[in-house]
């Protein structure tokens, strides 16, 4: 169980909704204050957030007494442990809140960014103690994936990073530190590459959208959520394990490699020349799958990962 | 329930192994023959098929006597509605094996190659009726995994594609039709793809072999076990769907892009030219994993397919 926590969240878009969720149900004792500058924020909280929410795991009771939306920057943050922005996505925005944050937190308080690609090495060039800043990227949405890819800045200190590891590990969460700042953090890069093979595959005519979605839900979706893909060609190379499997195999996963390669310049699968792949791709998502039913997807993907964990219920 | 067939498997290695324990358990009638060449065929077929068989889908006693071994193509084959090859991957056993089968097999037998590369326009060259020929591309192992990518020739027939999409899905399977034949067919390519990018992002010290595989499977492992990726990013795109998505999103999928190309080239992720980040992935698998247990993971794959598809148990 976590210790008692004060967190401050900064936005609450989807993103915010579904930390504040993660905080209050996986903790019964942590509080969360809430700062965004939408004028109906306490309708658009009440409305939204209990959708985030399984009352199987917190009741309303547990968790609205825990939360507080605050009128100030400084409300919020004041007497918070963690201090955790969602807001706009651009460098300026982020740059600007650091050191306002700074002024008005704890000295001890962890700063942390869900930003997908402004690195903590960039937003926290005005910070006068740049040691407790780093990205901790969700996989959306956070409050049902486990994932939380922890993307320390250049000066951020190893015990902001041990902390942050103690708070998510005691929530029952995945965080993963990268070793390095990279475009894309590794979730997205590992995504964006099969994407990107997913598209040239659909705009060769090889396969429709929702035939290549069936064969990743009846082949590497179930193995990748037991064993990852190092893992899974190291078993799959049998005693010799990966460099057994790469002398085999090797051949042919680079005449894949070449393959796609080409097949990608061809097809121009590339966002800002790609028009016509793209509206092709556009239709058959909208013709296929309408309006998804993401809370369905949700209650599977938790059984998903009850089954991985090899849980019993 | 699947009807009454007679499948005569060529080739006993696990792959073969795997299928036979398929075809036998899925559907309580149907007969298997076995032909393999090795000497000490049936202590091998009796030491290891069992390992394939789950006791609580189908008893030892109800499919001892529904597999015979044959001594020769001939008797493997005669009776057979479907001849299944998993022989060696090379494209003169292949091209050798179909007109011989052609003469002994019944004219309205379905033959199909388990080939993960060699398409049935090559293998079917030397054919007198290439209409009933097709590649059937399991995803490892068969008997677990429920993905089958069906491939056919230039001249194979509509009417042969329809049967062997009926039989698979009557075994509750997942077949999947693809629409032209390609270099390494459409899961390997999405895998390989991805794992490009895996060995890249561990070739730069980004991310360990341990903690990428920790991220796949708490992040796109499950999420991909209940909505393949186009799914997800149309979901994600809201209202808008996918054109939404990469209207919103785009441009950090393309800046993904063109760094994965400008990694992939500067660390030679290339098995020709890669000696070096091989031997440093190889050894992180051997290091962290050493032997996998296959049978755990098995176990768990098969109670996250039953999560993925809302089963209740």
């Amino acid at each position: 169980m976590a210790d008692k926590h004060h967190i401050a969240l900064i936005g609450s878009g989807t993103i915010g909704l579904s930390f504040a969720a993660l905080h209050l149900t996986k903790s019964t004792t942590s509080t969360v204050s809430i700062y965004d500058n939408r004028p109906d924020l306490y309708d658009y909280i009440t409305e939204h957030l209990p959708g985030y929410i399984d009352p199987a795991e917190c009741s309303e009771k547990s968790y609205s007494d825990r939360i507080t939306l605050a009128p100030s920057l400084k409300a919020a943050v004041e007497f918070a442990d963690i201090v955790q922005e969602q807001g706009p996505e651009n460098e300026d925005f982020k740059t600007k809140l650091w050191p306002e944050v700074e002024k008005f937190a704890r000295s001890d308080a962890l700063f942390w960014s869900s930003t997908s690609g402004i690195t903590a090495t960039v937003q926290g060039k005005g910070m006068k103690d740049k040691t407790r800043l780093m990205v901790v990227h969700p996989f959306n949405p956070p409050h049902i994936m486990p994932l939380l890819e922890v993307v320390p800045g250049e000066k951020t200190s190893q015990a902001a990073i041990n902390k942050t590891l103690k708070y998510w590990r005691s929530l029952g969460r995945t965080p993963v530190v990268l070793k390095k700042e990279c475009t894309g953090f590794v979730a997205n890069r590992l995504a964006f590459a099969l994407f990107r093979e997913a598209c040239s595959l659909v705009a060769q005519d090889v396969v429709s959208v929702k035939d290549l979605d069936a064969i990743m839900t009846a082949s590497m979706g179930p193995r990748w959520s037991v064993a990852g893909p190092f893992k899974s060609y190291h078993a799959g190379g049998g005693e010799g394990g990966m460099q057994s499997f790469m002398e085999k195999i090797g051949g042919t996963v680079q005449n894949c490699w070449e393959a796609s390669e080409k097949d990608v310049e061809k097809f121009k699968i590339n966002v800002k020349a790609g028009e016509k792949w793209e509206e092709k791709m556009w239709k058959q998502c909208e013709e296929e799958y309408g309006n998804v039913d993401t809370a369905d997807r949700d209650a599977k993907t938790k059984k998903v990962l009850q089954a991985a964990a090899g849980e019993k219920k």
